[in-house]
């Protein structure tokens, strides 16, 4: 798709779009702004990424570099602690705070809901059932286990809800606790 | 507080400020529409409730009769089906429809947060918690177990992931299949 840029240009260009996003929020982001901020043509950015619910969701996906599927250290427990030591607790808090204002600009705009889930939502999905489906086939978690398809339920929760109830961010000690104490045993306690 | 209104009026209110919550949503729900919705004088609404944000977190803590910590019924895995039986699947839809609309106004309302935090968050964790140390103290749940603590984020993520994640809506059925896969198992699986 982004043929025409180089991989610098364009890591430069989503870089920029996440700078914008956290800076004025999706409603506000224009491709105007962004191709100000860029030194790019908007008719440049309309041929690579069509439109912005998808300029954006493709920024989010760039923002996210080691695709879950990547993770493969032969244990469920160490993959999910390799997952979350794979952040820095600066990058977390930005993301969650992202997130946050993601949420918001989800509920109104159903284009950006619709890009979201497919550039992001379900490959991360899809990249979790492929660690999930790992441990079945190295027999630590049964594969009749009730709560394999909640697992991403268990993981979202702890992000929204230590905001929300908390009201504090989440850090790499927090999200090392919760799968331990939550998530694991939920799946039976794998090795 | 509001001792100068019958209950039944004061019923009749909070149910008029969730309509508007429902229609406008909270940033455009202004006090005069309240007033003129309910036929009161805003004087009235101020000397009652303060501001906005304490009258729409009275009104939806209005919209939970049963608190917590009254289900007792002796088991923690019937409690907690107990808790979702008392839900009609049509009004968990319209709450949760309005629980996403509000997501949004609390990042935007800082004092909104915090009059949701007293009203209505932190009373459903006492309750909560009671639960839990009743389930702790007839010996179902251990009281050194770690999962004891992040029920409430169990229960936040099968809310907002479900809509996020799978795009349906929150029912019966689904909840009851999520306490039993998710959070009794976690718990150790008490009977």
């Amino acid at each position: 798709m982004a043929s025409r840029l180089t991989a610098e240009r364009e890591a430069e260009l989503y870089e920029s779009v996440l700078d914008l996003l956290r800076e004025v929020g999706y409603d506000a982001l224009t491709m105007d702004a962004v191709a100000a901020r860029t030194r790019s043509s908007k008719a440049t950015l309309y041929r690579q990424w069509g439109n912005k619910p998808e300029l954006v969701a493709r920024a989010l996906r760039h923002n996210k570099p080691v695709g879950l599927h990547e993770i493969d250290t032969g244990s469920l427990r160490r993959d999910f602690h390799e997952l979350v030591g794979l952040e820095d607790d600066c990058k977390l808090e930005k993301d969650s705070a992202l997130m946050r204002g993601l949420m918001r600009a989800v509920h109104d705009n159903p284009d950006l809901h619709q890009a979201l889930r497919e550039v992001l939502i379900e490959p991360e999905i899809t990249g979790l059932d492929q660690v999930l489906r790992r441990a079945v086939e190295r027999g630590e978690v049964r594969a009749d286990c009730p709560a394999l398809p909640y697992v991403v339920h268990m993981l979202v929760g702890a992000f929204v809800a230590r905001q929300l109830v908390e009201d504090k961010p989440v850090d790499k000690a927090f999200l090392g606790n919760y799968i331990d104490a939550v998530v694991l045993p939920a799946l039976g306690d794998p090795v």
